[in-house]
């Protein structure tokens, strides 16, 4: 497969290449620059310095050279900032002395806005490669990449400008909208519907059945899993991650939300808007999680619950009960408030002392 | 590939489609229609009703249609029954004036016993992809479908009906029997031996190397991996689920166990028949866990312990012993008796005011 | 694809197969037999008994045939040890009667060497399958298999003798070292390095994008994730397990590191030289790893912390802080010193009773 569209598009305003890779084709390496005032612009900030001084990249401090952004949050780094710049710009909370600088009360914010200005998503190209498998009765969209030993099954539907890496399988009548990128391997199961601006990470498999059993007695019957599986705008979900669907209804993951790696999410759940759930963690069936949450990793979460908006649970934290109360933070197996649950702890490490001063109190009396 | 057997077959004695999908060819919509009295002959159930009146599908009570089966266990739900069906016929455990209702003890066991009545598994039907990769030294057995992509290797041997969805690999002297549904991109090791009727979900990896290395003083040497790993019939496994080989012996999944996903299973690991193990459970090296048992998500098991038939185990439970009572519920990490662990965790909440009351007898003395 | 190279080298000094197996070609039982003496030459120790005796493959005690090396520690086994041989040899502490023995303080150890005389690293044979989908802007080694549906992108490098198993994605740009073994499906984002020797199990994710992001007020921006990730030489990974390449830096895992099944490394990870990392453990972004660490399964670890060489870290812990003493054992979540950790547990499981005395103390005074 060649390179995608991003390659064909005349690069305005200069095309540069990592040193180290000079010379090499690589989509990986082909950036857009531009000038620290257009930046600004951009952005909505203002800027100190040589405003024509051209950005490529966006580069840790270590690994930055002349055409890097940089970002610090001074307050911290200040005094590491070295006097002679070493990048080509750096955003920060005030202007550096003999620096070119983005103003910004939120340096790391608008790095991260400025990466996706200086790279921007990656499109589809148009490129179907010969190996790939596509039904006649699915519905392709234009600029879409299809690459090697992809399958789309009948009624498949994929929307305009869709990536869709090597070995990707869209089951029956599944839908992905617009601007999707499906990583290697990734497995719809059939029905599944996807929407645009969606990144699924290698290896992750959606709409799978749900683990439902009812026990007759002797064996255990399944019990049905053939609900859907919704997926909304601009969701990320992690590598080798599971979704099941509903076992008769829909699990569903709202827009916005991102989902880390080697995440399992059972049949029936709903994950809220704009809300993270970091790597391992589990969440059981039917229970539904509030908007702009945060879930740490190697959380359990029970079946049947509902968690409030803007709910912080702490690392293998195991929630059984619901939370209703928004922006409460928890943790512990199982979780209660933080700062409780910290104090708790603190006395734990102490049990065996506790104990001997109870002895002690007993042989007094 | 075309569409399987089932698709084929006459579908007595009644076709019918998804309301939604009417007109779309899939085979994920064709169903077969049964009358509710030829429902109730085949679970074994009296009915009350039209006994004539067709029922396609099982549904949930919100997305329920004229085609449906739903179901209720009456002490919950009368109360939310409507007056006025919405569905073809429900089980229920006494009849619900002016509904069909399936006269059933266990509703929801019955419903999933319907379920499979009403759809029953897929069967191949002998449809091979130009791309499977198919060795001539393989023994491929009558109506199996072989997806796109699909790879199998000499010796391996692949039973009657089974299905091998896209990019499944088969390693080389491999024994598959029959009825098996391969999910996309199952991965089976050389050499592993799968039952019948056997379902793997999508991304499960089967046979790889179990984590054994001895340390020399200087670097971490390899213990032979080179064991079996047996599956038994009616055995269903979770999406992205690892399930290692014996490292000289054999792991084994006995007949009926069930696994979720992102389990991991370790060498010579034997799981009892009719055992659940939900997700994202690991289970280390050697360890024998009983018939039906039910094991939680989370849950870690060290090596070389047993746990005995019919063991419960929470949540997030860590076992560090075996569990030598049958019908034993533990929970905790480490865990231990149920109920002994929920009073503990009830005092634990509260040790900060425990060591403040401790302080003040101390006090006082 | 045929049977790669071992297959078709002169097999001295005797090829034997399988008894089970006899007359089925395969890699898989291919072996090659050396004599006890040539045994005790090639692993530096000396034996009693029969030293033409042919020895083909290692065993466990329970499947041991007359071509089998068996192993025993003495002191724990030397009773249940028949008194008739029933392998071809035994490695052991001292000369067991009757036995033909391979005299080793190191029994274990000298086994799993042994193993790896008798069946050495498979290396690959140059095979191509014409599925596999390689760039011409490739640079493949030589003799190095390329299975079914592989795909290599332009600007990658492959050294010699490696093996792609069946639907292998090798990202643009990636440079993977010789006598690597990529099992099936396994992944390699673009530009992902990886050493010589290397053994990556199916469906392994490798160079995924971390997870970051930076809260607008409205909705998660990503953060860029453009790192890299290296993978040092002997580093073993087990199936389906995750590594993020870095967010702006690098994700390294060192020499001869082991990775067990499904564990989550995040981006700027750094794991130490000849560290093993059980099944399902999480580390966090930025976190550095020691060099000969045991991390058991199930352990979560937060970001941004450094753990010292040597450390032992005891099953499902999760460990906030670092640790800076050489050779620390912890355990708990959150992880404190392994043995306060198990006195605290002790008296957990009594704290009922200990509220019981207080409640008593407290009504005496």
């Amino acid at each position: 497969m060649r390179p995608s569209r991003s390659d064909n598009q005349p690069l305005a305003p200069l095309e540069l290449r990592n040193g180290k890779n000079a010379g090499r084709v690589s989509l990986r390496f082909l950036v857009m620059a531009h000038s620290v005032s257009e930046l600004a612009r951009s952005l909505g900030l203002s800027y100190e310095g040589d405003g024509n001084r051209q950005v490529s990249k966006v580069s840790s401090w270590q690994d930055a050279d002349e055409y890097s952004l940089i970002f610090t949050e001074l307050e911290k780094r200040r005094e590491i900032l070295p006097a002679l710049p070493n990048a080509a710009c750096v955003i920060a909370p005030e202007a550096v002395p003999s620096w070119n600088t983005l103003i910004s009360q939120r340096p790391k914010l608008d790095f991260a806005r400025a990466a996706q200005i200086l790279k921007p998503r990656l499109l589809g190209a148009g490129m179907r490669s010969a190996s790939a498998e596509i039904s006649p009765e699915a519905r392709i969209g234009e600029m879409v990449d299809l690459g090697p030993h992809v399958s789309v099954r009948a009624g498949a539907q994929i929307g305009n400008d869709c990536i869709l890496w090597e070995g990707v399988v869209v089951g029956e009548n599944c839908m992905v909208g617009e601007q999707c990128v499906l990583h290697p391997h990734v497995v719809l199961y059939p029905g599944v519907r996807i929407g645009s601006r969606v990144t699924l990470h290698a290896g992750a498999v959606l709409g799978s059945d749900g683990f439902g059993y009812v026990f007759d007695g002797q064996s255990q019957v399944k019990f049905p899993q053939i609900g859907g599986l919704v997926i909304e705008d601009d969701v990320e979900i992690g590598a080798n991650t599971t979704i099941d669907r509903g076992s008769l209804g829909v699990t569903r993951i709202r827009k916005g939300a991102k989902i880390d790696n080697l995440v399992q999410i059972a049949h029936n759940v709903e994950i809220g808007k704009h809300t993270v759930v970091a790597a391992q963690t589990g969440i059981s069936g039917s229970s539904k999680i509030g908007n702009f949450c945060t879930i740490a990793g190697q959380v359990g979460i029970v079946g049947h619950i509902t968690i409030a908006n803007k709910t912080i649970i702490g690392a293998q934290s195991g929630v059984s009960k619901s939370v209703k109360e928004e922006g409460t933070i928890i943790q512990g197996s199982p979780a209660f408030d933080y700062k409780q649950n910290l104090r708790a702890l603190t006395v734990f490490r102490k049990l065996p002392e506790l104990q001997k001063e109870i002895d002690e109190l007993k042989e007094k009396l």
